[in-house]
């Protein structure tokens, strides 16, 4: 998906969103959103949203002279997400068609993401739960999605967000995990999961966690490390989480489920939905039908 | 006042708010935003917003070869304005303090602004006429703007907006008019009043009506004609309509009555009302007290 003109202002606003919870000092945020601006206003448009967030979290953390802003923050919903979890694998047992409860689950987690929400309230997770498990479904998404698991010989999931990973845990253990390996961020960016909180909400105990070797909120293969690239052409099935996911595979030729909330005004008019939705995409259909929640 | 970082992201949309009315070609709306992001990048934060307002929308006409944009916008709203305007009259007439009544429907013309509301409909000016007739109040700054204007020797009206000089006019009426001058700008911004309009709408048989000489939404005195600063600084009362006066005019050491709606949330966060509010202000009581509707 390319940059729309429109991701400007919001660019902007996700600089000054960051400054403001690291407290960076005025000048510090001056000198941050000068530099911003000049960035923006040179970059190339075919290459997608994420693209440009990279660039503006790295000069971020350069300047604030920090390494990872959004850690404290990561564990606090890695923590409420784990709390959440109990209650999260009681309503994918007691479901009728479990798998379908966890991918709604595991959409639902992706309201997670201090991209978009700084701040995020334990109250909007729980309203994003009950949202994604009352909206109406198209059931021919999770079945598409069960068969294709049921096929595939290994199956890449790419994680999203801290927190969100506890959704996608319960997830991963509804589908035949054996084949799963769960892939993080190679270092750190807004609050998207490292190796750590993968190990910290027990993932490394289901499935392998490898990570992507790069710092994109989203998957730019080109920045990612030989050997993700090599496991990603070898996986015959990829589970990819979350709008920057979305917005950085969306025209890879590659068989992908794509799981997320569409977040944005620009990303929810790329897709053709409300903003908000919460969306279950097979990339088979992308250039036709899609498949929405 | 100056430009807080929080003005950027306001700019982009402005810019592409006034791109989109004005159906740009898609590489001329690259062409421009690139253009503002740049000059945004290296802006003096000490200059108030209007500033790079008056730059942006220069930059807009230039490379969509246009020099008055919003002309059918203006003669639109000068015309449903002046539909109104017999009612507007009744309502003034029949009520116990016309003043008042004058100022709080100057305030609700306030709303004409495509800077912000590039889409506004007659229902969003009705309502803001309802919410100004409304609208708790405090009676001290009618009051001292009653007194001010029966002492003052020469009234300096400061317009705002196409359409809402409809409602200046009215306000007009119901002060000592012989003393009043009335001012538009002196070329096309967004939808500030010119000649013009001030001619349509009939407010130059009322009242003597000059131009300041510049194009900055609002009035930058080092950009105004040095006709229109002798005036301006003979004048020992100043009424200044609108956001783009305040912004631009709150730092002047001067008597003025600001009426206007506090339409973004940086000006809110200034005054210290909230988004929206309807405001009388006295610029004597600026550093300490406000006088808000």
């Amino acid at each position: 998906m390319k940059t729309s003109l429109e991701c400007f202002p919001c660019f902007i606003h996700q600089t000054l969103n960051a400054l403001d919870m690291l407290n960076a000092e005025p000048q510090v945020r001056e000198k941050v959103v000068r530099e911003v601006l000049r960035y923006a206003s040179q970059i190339d448009l075919l290459l997608p949203p994420p693209a440009t967030g990279r660039v503006i979290h790295t000069l971020i953390q350069r300047e604030c002279q920090t390494t990872d802003p959004y850690r404290e923050a990561k564990e606090r919903f890695n923590r409420l997400a784990l709390s959440l979890y109990p209650d999260l694998v009681r309503k994918v047992k007691n479901s009728p068609y479990p798998l379908e409860t966890a991918v709604r689950l595991a959409i639902a987690g992706n309201i997670i993401d201090f991209g978009i929400h700084t701040r995020l309230t334990m109250s909007q997770v729980h309203q994003s739960i009950q949202d994604a498990l009352e909206s109406p479904l198209d059931p021919a998404g999770f079945r598409l999605l069960d068969q294709a698991a049921q096929e595939a010989d290994q199956i890449l999931y790419l994680g999203d967000n801290a927190g969100e990973i506890v959704f996608d845990r319960l997830l991963i253990e509804t589908l035949p995990r054996e084949k799963i390996t769960f892939v993080v961020k190679g270092s750190p960016i807004i609050n998207d999961a490292l190796r750590e909180d993968a190990e910290f909400i027990g993932l490394t105990d289901r499935v392998p966690v490898i990570d992507n070797g790069a710092n994109a909120p989203g998957t730019i293969l080109e920045l990612c490390s030989e050997e993700f690239v090599r496991r990603f052409q070898q996986a015959d099935l990829i589970i990819a989480k979350g709008q920057g996911n979305f917005e950085t595979l969306s025209d890879v030729p590659k068989r992908i489920f794509f799981l997320l909330k569409a977040k944005c005004p620009v990303v929810a008019k790329h897709i053709g939905c409300k903003i908000n939705s919460m969306l279950l995409l097979d990339s088979s259909f992308l250039k036709g039908e899609k498949n929405c929640l």
